[in-house]
Order: structure tokens, then sequence, then C-alpha cells
């Protein structure tokens, strides 16, 4: 079974070395050339939570060239939720009517990008809760176990054998389950209501997660997240309002002193992920006429920052 | 003719360094008895705009010591508006029926200050628009000339013929000039809402004044300000929305290096004055049942970071 991973993030990495380690033939479609030929003469090197380093090769391309290759069974999409316009065309042209393909993104728009293949292989949202970090191009640490739903989507559907299958097959290599969500929609929303409070006001305030427990900004999440209830309500998503609550703080506790990976972002300097998350609840509520003034705020907020920053680092 | 200056910061200064080089009775009335004997000892040095430094001795008292003070002619009060509760008291008691008191604040609140002296001294508001800024507790640099506008408060009315004699008299050594203004609440709210909208901004993204103007943040200074402008119609105050917007830009632009006095105070770990700028809208919002959305979330993003600055104070 020939199996590719779009994008070689952490989350991208963390599944090539893992799927590496069984008998598949695994291909990594990377971004830029230069990442493709580290790939190529190092192999992934996967730092495992009992700090054990674990070693594997696998196939690689640019993403670019991927016109040449015959078609995928299966293919994971780890790129960030803005960088899927750009992949969506050499995807199509690598897969086939049966493929399965798994989008790995936080926030929302996926659909978007489905619209874009001409047939339509057999899609599906995965979440998931695991922690890893690349430290190069070439070596991820995976630094939390955590859970990972899988649903189809955009329509609500039956696993296909294949997918099913591969699941079973590749149990012995994850520690962290893999769980079959039949509302995917709905967990996606919950996950969304959840970065939507956290990721913004943890980068406007440049704290870590902890902090918003400790300050007077559960007023706020409180005032977020109805409007997010409201949004979801209205699209057909029942989300309840202190679910989401307990969910947000249960969050904050969890990874207290972890900073959000958009506050990451803004400090790297790098584009945040607030079009996908805080932006995609305001484009719904717009087609909705539901009014979000605290999602407004806090968008607008971060992309002053983030502007702020870029200009600053062109001018370096 | 006795005078008072209440508050030694760079407005206080700035006064009592002017006023003293008249013969008039000029004292200082410190917060802190350390200041007071800094003050006894050095004298005032006051750095002038054509870099000139201009030394003058002053008379000082703590203002825990006024008791034994005979009563002032006019008092100047230049302490922050949340300090104002405190220092009502000795002023009340070092102030005679037709004492002429000034209040200096930036911000809404003066009314409640007034409400404590027992019999009711001539009252004024002063705005101004002078640049001074402290660098010690004796030495005080002008750094800008601007404008100073006076009127009555609470009540609309005259300047008594005390104030207007002093303010002739005083001319000779203000370079900028100060005028008598019968619509100082109107003043006051379009001071206000320019504050209210510069202040908290760049406090939350820590960025100067002209950066407001370059990122995308016209919308959320539009739409706060239109807040600002509602509810100070439903008090009566006409405030009008592009008058005030215009002015908010004129304002980034000719300060546009500079960092507002609320980022200071957040960089030095000082409590700002969002209470009596946000916070003073927010309150008389709730009265007037008048929805203030966009205050209500800089004033917690600003309430968030100074909680969250103190606590990493307390714990250096």
């Amino acid at each position: 079974m020939r199996i590719a991973i779009v994008g070689a993030g952490s989350i991208g990495l963390l599944w090539a070395s893992r799927l590496s380690r069984l008998p598949y033939e695994v291909t990594v479609l990377t971004h830029t050339a230069a990442q493709h030929k580290k790939i190529v003469q190092a192999g992934i090197s996967c730092e495992e939570l009992d700090g054990q380093v674990v070693h594997t090769n696998v196939t690689s391309c640019p993403i670019e060239e991927t016109s040449e290759l015959s078609p995928f069974d299966i293919i994971f999409i780890t790129v960030k939720q803005y960088q899927l316009q750009n992949v969506m065309e050499p995807i199509q042209r690598c897969s086939h009517p049966f493929t399965q393909i798994l989008f790995w993104q936080n926030g929302l728009g996926q659909e978007k990008a489905i619209d874009e293949l001409h047939y339509r292989p057999d899609t599906y949202v995965a979440l998931t809760t695991e922690g890893a970090y690349r430290k190069s191009d070439t070596y991820v640490v995976h630094t939390g176990q955590g859970e990972t739903w899988i649903g189809t989507f955009p329509h609500q559907g039956e696993w296909k054998p294949l997918l099913q299958d591969f699941v079973k097959a590749i149990q012995p290599i994850v520690i962290s389950p893999i769980r079959k969500e039949s509302m995917i929609l709905r967990r996606m929303w919950e996950k969304l209501a959840v970065n939507a409070a956290i990721n913004p006001l943890t980068t406007i305030l440049e704290v870590p997660n902890g902090e918003l427990l400790s300050v007077d900004l559960e007023n706020i999440m409180e005032k977020l997240t109805g409007e997010t209830c409201q949004v979801a309500n209205r699209i057909g998503v029942e989300l309840d309002h202190s679910r989401a609550i307990k969910k947000i703080r249960e969050v904050c506790n969890l990874t207290s002193q972890n900073l959000s990976s958009m506050l990451q972002d803004i400090q790297g300097g790098k584009r945040t992920e607030i079009d996908s998350i805080n932006g995609a609840i305001i484009q719904y509520a717009k087609e909705h006429n539901v009014p979000v003034y605290w999602h407004e705020m806090l968008y607008t907020l971060v992309k002053a920052k983030e502007a702020h920053n870029k200009r600053n680092t062109n001018t370096l």
C-alpha cells in the first residue's frame, strides 16, 4: 500500500517515522526541495516519550514534482490550514478515485479545499491532541500522549474498509488511541471553541496558557465562547456552552506552562492560524448574521500583532 | 497669595518650577516624606524646551501633615485620578471657602472627588497637552509645547476674579497658551475619546502611537469611538464621531514615535489609568444601558496585563 504524507512539520514527521516502521511505502511530500534532500540524506529521527530515538528512512518528493508519481492509497495532509489551497492540485494529481485522504488541520476550512478535488476521493478529518515538536527538518520529538479522532468529512458516513484495515494495522506503532468519530464536525467545533479562546488571548497578552485562569479573563472567555456556540448552533452543530467552558478550563490547567501554538508563531515571526480559527467563526457568523464582537476584536488585535512583527522582521 | 500644588509628578513639578519664578508662596504637597526632604534640600530643576535648566526653591510639605498649614488660595491637584480619593481630605483641611481648586487629571471621575469636599470651594478642570517628563524627584523636563484649557467643573460658570487675575499674572512664565473653556466637559470627553482609543491599544500591542495608523486597527478605533460618542451623547455631551476620529489620527501622527503613558506605566510595572479612561466610559454606559463591547474587551485585556505584570514584579 502506498502512503503519502503531505507536509513535514511536527505531525507530518511524527507519522512518517511511525508508518515507516511498518512494511509500507511511505513518501513525504515536502514544501521545499531543500527539506526533501535532507530527508533523503538523513532519514527521519523520532525521539519517543521515553527518550529513545528511532531512526528510519523514507522516500520523499517535493510537492511540485508529484506528477511523475503513481497514485497513493492513503494521503495524510498535515500542512497548515492556510497552506491547503497550495497543495490541493498536486494531491489531485497523485490520488485515485478510492484514495483515502485524511486532513490533520487545526480550525475550519477543509471543506473548501475538498471542493477543489475534481472527483471526490474519500475524505476524512483527523483531530489529534498528541504533542509533537519539530526540532529540525528531519528530527521530531513526541512530547505528549494524546488522543486521535477520525471521522468522514464533509459528509457523515462510515470508514471505508481500506482505512479500517489500515488503522487496525498501525495499532502496534501508536501508543495513543485512534477513535472513530461519527460526529467529527461537532468535535471540530469543540476544538475550535477551545482554540478560539486560548490561542488569541495568550498571544495578545504573551502569557502561558495557565495565566488565563489566574487573571480576570474568564469573563472574556465566557463571552467569546457564547458567540462560538451561537454560530455553531446556527449552522446546525450542537455545541454546549458550559461543556465548552469546562473544556477550556481543563486545557488551561493541563497545559498551564505551555505557550500556545499561536503565541509561538508570533514569537517566531511566523504567520498564525488565526484565519482558520477565529477568522472562520467570523466568516460563518457573517453568513448567518450572528454578531461576534469579541471574536472580531481578538482577530483584529492578533492580525495587528502579526503585521507589526512582520514589519519588524523585515526591517531587521 | 498662597498656592499649593498637590502631587509632584511631571505636571506638578513643572508648575511648581514655573510659579516659583514669580513672587508667589508655592508649596508642593508630596505623597511621601522622602520626596518632601529631597525637594527641601535640592529645590526644583526644570529643563526648558531650549535646553536651559532653571533652578528654583519651593516650600514643601508631606500631604499627611497639612493640618498645621494655613489655607491656600489656589490649589493645583496633579495626582492621578485613582489617587484623588486619598488627597481630598487633606485638601479640605487646607482650603477656605473661596479657594480656587484646579484638577489636572486625565480621564473622568473628578466629580466624585469634588463631592467629598464638605463645603464647595470653586472648582475647575484644567486640560493640558503640554509635554513634561519627570527625570527624578526634583528634576523635570519640559518636552513639548501644548495648550491648556481651564473651565469651571462640575458646574458650568465663569472664572472667579482671583483665578482671572492669577492666570493673567502667570502669562510671562508660560510659553503655552492658557485658554478659558466654557464647554470643558465636552473637551474632557474629546480628550477621553482620544485616550480611550490610543492608550489601551498601544498598551496591549506594545507599540508606539504611530503604529495604530499603519496596522489594521482603524476599524477597532472607529467602533470604540462610536461607543464613546454614544455614551457621551446619552449623558448630554455633544461628541461628534468624525471629529473625534480625526483628532485620534492627528494625535497618532503627531506623536507617532511616542509610547503612550499607559504603555509606559505597564512597562514600568505601575498601575495604569485605565479605570478613569475606558473604565469611566463603561461606568457611564452601565448607568445608561449603552452596550460598550469594545471598551469592555480592551479594559479587561489591559487589566489582565496589569495583573500579570504585578505578579511578575512581585515574584522577582
